[in-house]
């Protein structure tokens, strides 16, 4: 499979190819084709999300009225719980997206943790002086 | 940014270019313009990578012999451990990677314990009903 081979009859609703699938993180191909999200419906996602649009042109809106206006190599990062629908995907030539799924951004407590961790080893560093 | 932007002026190394940073997750964009591995090194990496080329193209090398021809839209998924080697970039146009480093596989202990876990969500079920 190439990124960039569509197939030969487009399907009618989005296509979705796993290409990569752990515990930790989902890789997937989307081909959109004029596709949009449902009106009134929202993406509501538990991970983080980070997508580039590998071909084509799409609209993102998020729940605070803002808006992505993506072009071909553009990417975009939504993270978890960023509500938000795909307004618009072109149709000639589809939208090939790349999207990654998994936790992005460390928890603030992981940030204190290390840093707790840090003072202690320094701590026995001292001890040991 | 834009992921097929290129700096006016290729620098004389490699360039890295990190997108997403987290414990679980890196996503970096990588030009190669003719670089390639230095002679006798391998990479020999923690994590799994998942590399796509996005422009360009390219020759990977493997330690059991194998090749991996790229060209742009190919993806290559490079298990942990996997001593590697870039034999091969282009220079005309350079190489665009995206590369997406992670736990990609599953352990088998994983697997069991889902397993144990659905057998045991499936006795409660049996228990109660």
């Amino acid at each position: 499979m190439n990124i960039f081979d569509l197939p030969p009859i487009a399907p009618p609703q989005e296509l979705y190819e796993t290409l990569v699938s752990s515990h930790d993180i989902l890789i997937e191909r989307i081909i959109s084709k004029g596709h949009t999200t449902p009106v009134g419906e929202w993406y509501d996602q538990e991970q983080d999300e980070w997508v580039l649009l590998l071909q084509g042109e799409a609209v993102l809106a998020y729940a605070d009225g803002s808006l992505s206006i993506v072009k071909k190599g553009d990417f975009v990062f939504i993270p978890a719980r960023t509500q938000h629908r795909v307004e618009f995907t072109s149709t000639e030539p589809p939208c090939i997206w790349l999207a990654v799924h998994g936790k992005m951004q460390n928890d603030p407590v992981d940030a204190v943790n290390l840093e707790l961790e840090d003072s202690a080893d320094r701590a026995v560093t001292e001890e040991s002086s």
